[in-house]
């Protein structure tokens, strides 16, 4: 049986080269690190070797989710965040995975412009204490999500201080991604009435602090008070209450309460090994995507090609083969260690 | 090694029971129908033995799905939809997925009954051409895509001529589930600025149909002159260029030229093996999800199990154990017919 081991087989030939490019990145090497990041997010037959050469090199940044509905303001949010920790000398870097996000529309160089412009106004130059990245929201199924995890992860071993993940709360994708971050901020806006409940699905599950973005707007009251009326619903008996933090991220209003407000949910979560006990459940989830992919490697690799596969289906679709009972002879004979072509003919 | 095979290990003994239960669904029994899907949702023991039996009496169904923003009037236009097959005597089958919906939202009987009520107005009772189910918003990462294709299976098998997808079109998992459409109509409406760039990540790919709602409202022209602009740089060269329908689904206005637009599609799809092919690659898709989630149950069956994951979760957390190592080894193993525990000590 082929080996399954996941750095030796197809990149010994790139571990030097993966050393240094971790090396370089870990110095500070915008450029370095931007290949990194390209390499894992393409999944690049050298992905897993860098990231196990960048995995040593993490734990200690503090990873903040931002999610919430399109036009909620995220991005502006996000912006400020950015200019807070970096004026504290905090080293930053940013995700977005937000398909309605000008970080996320636009090319991955135009983002990062956009936001050194923000940062160097007035300055000379760009800010080697800040780098932004973008995600595209494509990819198999799952796929983002870990994907997601892995480009923070890499960004974690350049030794960022604070890693700021965005992302829109609709699909179950996003909600994943969400829970990669240690602290999750959900993002709500008054008078977009149907905000909270198109968001219940999973976000009273995965906030850690409540934003009420664009706070200067009417009903920002009446938000709040959904927000409290869904907590006692729910959450009566959870030892945290999220706290509900009133910004306006165009003028930069409530943005230090809402710093504080993550300092305090920080310092919670550091307590009594909470952070440690969410960063399991995170790796949990990973490991298991990882395993899979993994398995699934192995069966591409053994007979599984995308060809054959489409083989298959189209024997499914015309109705000549059952999946179900297809994918248990499959399935059987991988781990048996034989090719699927020497099921017996199906039916 | 334990054998993988899908039905026979788990299910021996509730054969003759899930005959039954197919049986009485193709009958046309709702009670059986309702059972068997929420046995398939949950990926009950019994689950795929149920599908495999549905298998052969699938096929002929025509699978629309209506995907877009919320707010987009996807439900209304779904329920107009219902009414115009109900009045050509063709039954109707929805599954909506959408966590804005107010079908999605409410319990899954207040959904029927709404839909009922809409259905059976001034008749006598209820209308049994016609079913609807909503789709929880949860689950692990795809299961959410795969648990909808199989309801839809299992809808088919109860002889449905017309089954109806509805979700909303943001998040990967969402664009994955519309792809398990026949047809795929893309509702957008006018005034909401940023919606056809909001939606653009993979909108234009899985687009049969484009349908402008509210057209009532300004801004309509704009729209289409939008999509236009956006077909002609993206599909210059395809085969089939979508077409625009503008709708009120509130008043029903334009609800006859879009079944009129998916007739048209329709037969479109079906002309020199389309259709088939489609329905191929979504196959492969899901046959490719089936395997690793076999693969999976086979990992947890040899001694991957929740807390074994767990522990070496935590492992990784508290930076013990390289994740990428460790998944390499546990694969290796797992396809030696070996159980996790026989791996060597981590580092």
């Amino acid at each position: 049986m082929e080996s399954a081991t996941y750095t030796d087989d197809t990149t010994s030939g790139h571990l030097p080269e993966i050393r240094s490019l971790v090396d370089r990145l870990r110095q500070g090497e915008v450029r370095a690190l931007s290949r990194a990041i390209s390499l894992v997010e393409n999944d690049a037959p050298q992905a897993r070797a860098i990231l196990s050469a960048c995995f040593p090199f993490t734990g200690r940044a503090l990873r903040i989710g931002i999610t919430g509905a399109p036009g909620a303001g995220k991005s502006t949010l996000v912006d400020r965040l950015v200019r807070h920790y970096r004026t504290l000398r905090r080293t930053v870097a940013v995700v977005a995975i937000d398909p309605t996000s000008p970080f996320t529309g636009g090319a991955i160089l135009g983002d990062r412009i956009r936001f050194q412009e923000h940062l160097s106004a007035g300055s000379s130059g760009s800010d080697p204490g800040f780098y932004a990245r973008s995600m595209a929201t494509r990819g198999s199924l799952g796929g983002l999500a870990l994907a997601t995890a892995d480009v923070a992860l890499v960004m974690e071993a350049s030794g960022r201080d604070v890693i700021l993940i965005e992302t829109v709360g609709v699909g179950q994708d996003e909600i994943e991604i969400a829970r990669l971050a240690d602290i999750t901020l959900v993002v709500l806006v008054p008078g977009m009435g149907d905000d909270i409940q198109s968001l219940k699905a999973g976000v009273m599950e995965i906030a850690d602090i409540f934003v009420i973005n664009k706070s200067d707007r009417e009903g920002t009251d009446r938000v709040e008070q959904e927000i409290r009326t869904l907590q006692s619903l729910v959450s009566a008996s959870a030892a945290w209450t999220p706290p509900v933090v009133r910004t306006t991220a165009t003028t930069g209003e409530g943005i230090d309460a809402l710093a504080a407000a993550i300092a305090e949910t920080e310092k919670w979560m550091r307590g009594e090994d909470r952070l440690a006990e969410r960063r399991a459940r995170h790796w949990q989830r990973r490991l298991e995507a990882m395993l899979r992919s993994e398995l699934m490697r192995h069966a591409r690799r053994n007979g599984l090609a995308e060809e054959k596969l489409h083989e298959y289906a189209a024997r499914i679709a015309s109705g000549q083969d059952d999946p179900w009972k297809l994918v248990g002879r499959l399935a059987e004979n991988l781990l048996a260690g034989e090719t699927p072509d020497s099921a017996p003919n199906p039916k």
